[in-house]
């Protein structure tokens, strides 16, 4: 892909409004441009690694039996006033009247939506249990929206919602979407911990948390170093470095960004919007609910957050825009031109490749190249005369000089 | 995927309130379910009919240069004052007000927003032609929404803006825009038009609509049956059968649905909001715009609207949720069940395909299999005892007694 075509808006200069270092650079390097407080447009770079993200959220839910759908942004109030929302949610729900004066909501989430969806459907334990997930933009009237995609008014989520017959089947669900959730972040290569918000409650109140370890994180998380999970509860009130309640561990201290919860619900929306399913004994019951969600735009921003230097992004290869970033130094020159062009076909055929074709100095190139922080420079410039080519690796210092023919070769093994 | 996962609704009553074949059928087919009026879910297998319909957007628009990116739907009315169309758009426009009184419209359609993200970017003649596109939800406050998807409330749009440095620019850009719709219309199996609607003044209104010809179309369309590209103007007081003024066919008359538009706006946008570049010659000049569109979920509809019989839904292979649907006659039989799930894998390797695994009557799972509609349905019942399974093409009232072993190759040749 031609860089001349794709639109990245590099910035020469540190914007003001940027107080996180994801932010600066997402501004910097073209990725994102604010439209209003807290809302942004997410240009092709962004995009991009915003896809792969989403490509490995429907990975790993579809293989853990969820399906997708698509629900509406504009929610009839009535479901709200069903669940008793409309009155509870306060200034962040966004509302509005339609030409006939008829009040909507804009869907911060959509617990009310799904149950009136699955209401008279899901009626028989014989059709149960069913996990069903969405990835869809939701608006949230910040009273301060900051750190760019970190709290904005409209961003991305993935939700899901499961459909239980008894409290087993919910743990079991439960427990599928914490593996998922792992699973998820991990291959995001988010360095993140899963705390446990609450483990006493039997009947639906059952939380975890995934936090993804950072100072500029708003929450703070306490948890002890060797137990499988984190935990925020209970421990609160040790200093770090004592041993955990639990005997298992150390007490740490961290301040952590949200990314993902997970929730049992229980029967909170099924019996107020009186969703309910024949058992097998043949009474009727409130079908049991979990509710499961990830902030798709924040965890792009969080990776940003965790992989950087002082130059700019350094892409994970999973979540990378493009894998390798080819350099014309001198796009005027034919025979480099006709190089670059004829490696870029090549490389094509394995990895995702874009060719900075621009009219620009080679330091512009170089310094936006790091900026934007694709895995893979290369770069085609005068040594090409003598058969080489220059790659360097987005996360390491040196610098190779390889013989045109066996590029590609050096890339599938170092890559 | 097992049905008793996928979350399909189907209906056994006719819907009262769908009017149109397509809208009976997504409704009864468990496809889309309405929140509100003109408001719609789309369930699991409409979203994946969706999604190859967008990719095949996808790759037509990436093969003609135009990158993706995703702009908000919150649109600030600043940009809307700029533009002029705040006041001039009237009730359509969904409109609400942020904790603070700022005013918001939902945006319909992203020319201010495009132009505020490209303005001050897009400053020179070196970085131009550039097109971006997006696939993103659209919200428009009609007044009387009918027909399902086909004038919805809240749907999803493919828009796609061009920005040129003069109108030779904009015209290659146009006519790269009307092959590449013509191409996406041809895989999505629509039998359509190409409408000019304007070839006459220079300078930006030159538009031509894409028809979907149609019983239940709003629009009425008059061609000539033999020039490349059928017209709506100047024909239209001449009657059915007569000589077309270029003579060079018959006038015919049909009704279409709009499902895309192309459109040279010129400097209307550009103009008001002051987006300009410098040319060759150093002075400053408004970019030349143009504008595409096509109705994503529109097309979904329109797409089933052209091909169904009495029984459903029959999908063309380039756009069906599933390639293959498999019938388990008696689920509670190990031995069909053994069988399906076998085919199913073997199957999956070469088609997505769909299990129907509930525990319903084989008349129900027949009648359900035809109104869902995927092309190919295979039956696992009493007969695999023989080494047979029965194969049905939708689109076909054969049905064939295959052996197992011989599925994959039978199913091969001649899907």
């Amino acid at each position: 892909m031609k860089q001349s075509l794709l639109f990245v808006p590099t910035l020469r200069d540190e914007p003001k409004e940027a107080e996180i270092i994801s932010h600066k650079y997402m501004l910097r390097a073209g990725y994102i441009k604010q439209v209003a407080a807290g809302i942004y447009a997410y240009l092709p770079l962004a995009l991009r690694s915003l896809k792969k993200i989403e490509k490995i959220i429907r990975e790993e839910l579809d293989a853990i039996g969820a399906s997708e759908l698509l629900m509406p942004a504009l929610q009839p109030a009535e479901l709200w006033l069903e669940s008793g929302r409309w009155n509870q949610y306060g200034d962040t729900l966004m509302r509005l009247k339609d030409r006939h004066e008829r009040d909507f909501a804009l869907g911060p989430t959509h617990e009310e939506v799904i149950t009136f969806l699955v209401k008279d459907v899901l009626n028989s334990y014989k059709k149960l249990p069913v996990s069903l997930y969405q990835i869809q933009t939701k608006f949230r009237d910040e009273l301060r929206p900051r750190f760019g995609l970190m709290r904005g008014r409209e961003f991305i989520m993935n939700d899901a919602y499961s459909f239980n017959e008894n409290a087993s089947s919910l743990d079991e669900t439960y427990e599928k979407f914490h593996q998922a959730y792992i699973n998820i972040f991990t291959r995001c290569s988010l360095d993140f911990r899963a705390v446990q918000a609450d483990s006493g409650n039997i009947g639906g109140s059952e939380s975890c948390e995934f936090m993804v370890l950072s100072d500029i994180g708003e929450d703070t998380i306490v948890y002890s170093d060797s137990s499988e999970f984190a935990s925020n509860i209970e421990v609160h009130n040790l200093p770090v470095g004592a041993p955990s309640p639990d005997g298992k561990g150390t007490i740490l201290h961290a301040k952590g960004i949200e990314v993902g919860h997970i929730f049992k619900l229980g029967t909170k929306y099924t019996n107020s919007m009186k969703a309910q399913f024949t058992n097998e004994e043949g009474n009727r019951e409130d079908i049991l609910m979990g509710c499961y969600g990830i902030g798709v735009s924040r965890v792009l921003m969080s990776i940003i957050e965790q992989n950087n230097d002082d130059k700019g992004i350094i892409w994970p290869k999973s979540v990378a825009p493009f894998d390798i970033h080819i350099i014309i130094i001198d796009p005027k020159n034919n025979n480099q031109t006709a190089v670059a062009t004829q490696l870029e076909k090549t490389l094509e055929k394995r990895y995702e490749v874009l060719i900075d074709d621009r009219f620009e100095r080679p330091g512009v190139k170089f310094s936006d190249s790091d900026l934007i922080g694709l895995p893979v420079r290369v770069t085609v410039g005068k040594n090409i005369d003598n058969g080489f080519i220059e790659v360097k690796f987005r996360d390491k210092d040196e610098k190779f000089e390889v013989k045109i023919a066996d590029l590609v070769d050096f890339i599938n093994e170092n890559y």
